[in-house]
């Protein structure tokens, strides 16, 4: 196991261990959303200096560890190609069903190209709703249109 | 190649050669999102009885297709289990990237459960942008939590 | 390996040296079933508080390892997706063999929708028989429909 | 594609297409269950001789395919290891997550052996809830011990 | 990985150590075949308690492994899902050459069903032959017919 | 799909038309038995010139598909590396289960070499048994010593 | 197949059969280059209105094929995952090899981010070479930094 | 794990630590170019004596581990086939992307053969650009015909 | 299937009409192996101008047909990663058997680089032997150092 | 990681360390090739007693582990079913490009049946050549003809 996947193992355990939450880490990272440093902290982002250095500090981590987190990881957060945990799968069924329509709708509106993952924002928030709250997700990618040469 | 596969590759023909959109063609289906619609005309939703028989009759399909479209099709657009499509492939890597940050951070905000990909929702717009527009999706899933039994 | 699936090994060694049975230890969480708190031991249900503690108690567990147990795991509890175990097998096949019929049946009876492994619930017991004993399970799964939109 | 596979498509287009019932097929077929019948017209299972030909008289197939409809098929009835259709998924999605459980207490009860997928039976029907209707499942399969030498 | 696992390889270890026999090993199982006591210390099958106690005593084993070879274990020997082993492939490939063959004959003899792979034994014996000594293998399994229900 | 796949799946027809059955078939084959036959008609074997001739004359098979039958073919007969079927799933399984008892006996007898699966040979009968009667399959292959040089 | 992939088909039959090349046809398509048009005539890249109008009179295309040249496609040119053919392959190869030293040197170069595979471009080349010519390709894609939000 | 990729664990750890760069370190290996000596130090390419004990040197390696660097190492840098890291990801995009399209250019000018992987050199440079930099990646592996003979 | 696929499939089927041999085939391609010019009746060498058009005049194919012939095909003659076909699949356990002692082995001698597979040549004949005949193939391959840059 | 698996990689340390070479310590088995002592000491084949205690008394190797070279192995020494290193996979390249000419000249030569891999030798030797040397590598396996039966 990578050294940055022990740092995320270690920083789930002390999370548990100290009852904290990731919105609470996250409000150490200064104007960074919960959704930056939580996927920092689960060693898919880089965290920025002062951020790696707060929250490294609260959670007593090592120098070493605290630059580590500083680093572009190599991504990826899931251990099989089609995730199992029925949470995450459901959005890879979402893409499954609706990646056509996706491509469609897009095309439509912008022409050839993306939407970028890098450029990326998102916003995750509960919806009250009567009938039941709902997960909101927004996402927000930049149009990159296909370059002709 | 199955009759509904078929009937999509038709529909695509179709659309291409009349120069027609995806929000003309959502257009007749009454208050339907052209989402939803989309994704029935490329067969991963039924469509109403009222929407297949307008779109049906405009596209002028045969009363077969025009019932198949009711159906509920065998769901899943894609070829491959990791889409190659580029625009296709991004949302995929935005879950191998971000699953286990959605995962962390519905469960601290709702406890244990999923977001539905069932009782779900979506919306796909553009968002005016001086560095470039941007892909704006919202997503609204009801939350739904595991039954202790 | 995770600390979840390490907790998990634990159990099921402590289980074997000192001849515990899974509904012995179900027993101790009040009024969760058999399957609901045997599907916790093995790592893929968080326990209840009261639960996680009076088990924890009772096979000596560390704080952390009582806390574990509360927490949503990552879900799958295979090591490959066609399982090998005989036993595990079998159901796979049921659905290989079924799976089409589930769907014919439950959209006849239902409409487009699925039925839910979240809100879902299930009894596994002996069904006595002269010709010999049969395995009985009953599943239980809210019905629920695709959302038009 | 086999000739089986072809007679289940046209079996499955005819009864879109004269707006027939899966229960309804069955109920041409004597005592069998809506479950078994519909298994084998989807190509999974035998029909007896007198089931084939009153069900196939009824939708006019020929005798080759009639005597088709009689032979124990290749079975399998997805195009993936992992199924892509959601009401399909969500049961395989209770095997993964669920296995070792159905392992453990089917251990517990009745010693080494399975729960037959062969010696098997099984009921679906609507489970009425105030909180939403249900899917109920029954399953019913014979344990086989595992064999000693 | 998996304590019974780690006594397969212990087990392993010892009789390279100490130059023991897998039939060696099996006769102090009392009436059990070399095939079926071999599958066991290979971690494939539970041990009946007075063959454990006595290969283990034998081995000098704790009591906790002489308990957990009488476990029913999580089954499958390979590595990967096509065998890398000469001998073993041999075996695979029978399958995947006469697979379709073996399915005709049965169901010729018998109709449809299985061979059971629970109800099921096995001897492998040295065939002697002028031009060259042969490997022979019986397998018995009871045909256990799909139930029509 | 190949000329020799289209020849089984139209042998297979004529079979199920005729009402003729594999042992029959194999008797118009002179000395081969029932197993080799079917496996050659099942495209998997070259038949030798009398026995096509005789069984495609019985056929009223073309000369080119005669011809055929007599080419060594590309073997491997099922569609997926782990069959779906259940009937020749088992033996797969019993593979993965025994696989590593069988590496274990056979280099105990023979030492290091395989059981060929080219100089083989195997009958498949009933086994009568008040118990229900039981498949038996003996298999036969020259043991092949690993040469060292 | 899609009617793109089975023009993409015909274009190759009618290059071999005119004796045309890739450059030929790229020469009638305007400004664009020769990589971009034959990525577009190989059905990975939509053709500009007047290139597609210009090749597709000079091959004779219908208009329906010379609309769905316009159109973008489903991308991904290759029938495997790893690619089989030689020449591809070394390609996969170089990232198989050099994946992680790219990595390396273009977060050192410029931070945290990617190299853009849709706003790029690239030229190929024969370079000459006493100890024999070479191909030469220059790659030249947009570094998309990591959005932090 | 390999020596080898302990040895590249090691290696990236230590540039963290002590806060160093590939290029600089890279410098240190004499005219070595930092793409060659990068994939040495990440385990893809053996680094001449000189260089191997230059840089071992300055990071306190052990002789065994600068022996170690001068072999030839069994290469492929990534942990799965299709790469899950974004950066990497685009490359391998770029290939299921223009595959063809390279293979069609390369056949065009040289024939047949392929672009060699191992008389291979490459170039990574910033390319100023107000539109924003780019990553520029110069590629030259000498032609090899395919010999006919 | 593609054109050049279609095209291997007539040959195949015209040599077993015609009741001809790949040698006899051969031998009308001037100087070219058999090895060679098999591999290219088979799909996977272009023939050179002259030898497509002499055996493309005797096997009676089509103009475009010879031409297809003299074009790069995209190689891989296999339907499967890991072949089926028991012939085929030895050489496939050769590599996964030896392919470590070919790459020590092949270092030891040369150092750092590979054997080409395109710079090739292979002769593949009958070895007589007492205790039976031998299959001998000779493989040649230029030697490719890995250049350091 | 096997106990086997662990004894190839400290004799591989060993031979890095005291800079050894396969063919110094193949000349230490006596008759035995280069070939078969460098696959036996890389965990592929067993060495004979007088080579494992030659060879594993100059590397000091303890009793067990000399034992441990007797055993005939879990052979199959490729991490992945495709390898990733350069110079096996243009064997792999070899078998995917040439497999079927294999397959058409062997049964053209020998009629149906197999090179063995068991009854198998090579020699691997360098082929000096005034346009870079070659590695030359010749073949020999018993033909095993299928048995009809």
């Amino acid at each position: 196991m990578s050294d940055r996947a022990e740092l995320t193992e270690k920083i789930v355990r002390l999370k548990i261990e100290r009852d904290l939450s990731w919105s609470g880490l996250a409000a150490m990272a200064g104007d960074l959303s919960k959704e930056y440093v939580t996927a920092g902290l689960l060693g898919q982002m880089p965290l920025p200096r002062a951020a790696a250095e707060a929250i490294g500090a609260y959670l007593e981590l090592t120098d070493y560890e605290i630059k580590l987190m500083q680093q572009p990881p190599y991504r990826g957060s899931l251990p099989t190609a089609v995730p199992t945990d029925p949470l995450i799968y459901r959005f890879y069924e979402l893409i499954s069903v609706y990646g056509t329509t996706f491509k469609a709708l897009i095309h439509e509106e912008f022409g050839d190209g993306i939407m970028s993952a890098i450029d990326f924002r998102m916003d995750l928030k509960r919806e009250a709703n009567n009938a039941g709250d709902r997960v909101n997700i927004t996402m927000s990618g930049k149009f990159l249109p296909y370059k002709q040469y």
